[in-house]
């Protein structure tokens, strides 16, 4: 197998980011995802603040998308063209990690390892309130508002389901085996 | 990590039989699929031909669950009571692999690695007239029925959704890795 490029979708608060900028690491590879960000403000014109709420799992975007005119290309679209491109030129450029931004859908037809990161409400509850010191309401509302927002994201702009097994080459529990062990294994995946 | 059962829950012709008998060969422990039947045959007294016909991606299980009466318990729960006692027993024998049979579902509160193992349409139809010769009609349509028996089966026993990556701890495309490779991912993945 010859993937150049690993692509990573993660439940919020499953550690998917933190084992894609690892991956990268141990295999001495870029890993995008706030370079993608930035790239995103470059190419847009629009603040990296607007760019984050428009994004995946915010509630800008959901907004914009229930209040749509029908009329004209709304700015979620733009960035949605904007962050094709980059990925699509990003995955010309050589071996990456991206998280997240759907690349594994704007990537269906290079040759990737397509991971999908996933762990318990428990374990994501803990990972939020411990690693992202997030307090403002029950964690557990929080995951299930971020879950829901990404999912209906995912599904408006691939027309593919959020999280189902078969529309991703592997997929882990991070709850089960860690974080190190998420690595190794989508290290001893993407090598022959 | 101390798992000792590994339960194989799989896409009918993504060769996940297969992957759990390899398994099991190279951990030196015992792999039940056939075997288990055999056990339902001397509990149950059913012949092994009824059984096959109620289990999991059959004709007569979903005929038997649209037909049923409300008022007594039918041969199907019968079976699927035996099921879960011989696997419930099968998981206090020592480590071994499951393949199918809900085993993930019933041994949800056990100490297992539960992997799903799929493949594209087109890898599991070359996959079922190659290796199994299966010629009866399109080899896609027969797919489709087996999946959507499967589906079926599954939710109606277990009410969690066939497929869904979030129900196992590891989801690997047998398309993608091709058997062996799959074979050592589960292997890395149950070891420490």
């Amino acid at each position: 197998m010859s993937e150049k490029i690993i692509t990573i979708t993660r439940e919020f608060g499953s550690g998917g980011r933190t084992i894609g900028k690892k991956v990268a690491q141990k295999l001495g590879i870029p890993c995008y995802d706030e370079e993608l960000l930035e790239k995103m403000v470059k190419e847009s014109g629009f603040v990296k603040e607007y760019i984050e709420e428009q994004s995946e799992d915010s509630v800008g975007w959901l907004n914009s998308i229930l209040s749509y005119n029908g009329l004209t290309m709304t700015n979620q679209d733009k960035l949605w063209v904007i962050q094709q491109n980059l990925i699509l030129d990003l995955a010309q450029q050589g071996s990456c990690v991206i998280v997240g931004r759907c690349a594994d859908y704007i990537l269906r037809d290079e040759n990737i390892l397509s991971v999908f990161i996933h762990a318990d409400m428990e374990h994501r509850a803990n990972r939020i309130v411990t690693e992202y010191g997030e307090r403002e309401q029950s964690p557990q509302q929080r995951l299930n508002d971020k879950d829901r927002r990404r999912a209906a994201y995912y599904r408006f702009y691939t027309d593919m389901k959020w999280g189902k097994a078969q529309n991703y080459h592997l997929s882990l529990d991070s709850g089960k085996f860690g974080i190190d062990k998420c690595v190794d294994i989508i290290i001893s995946a993407f090598q022959d």
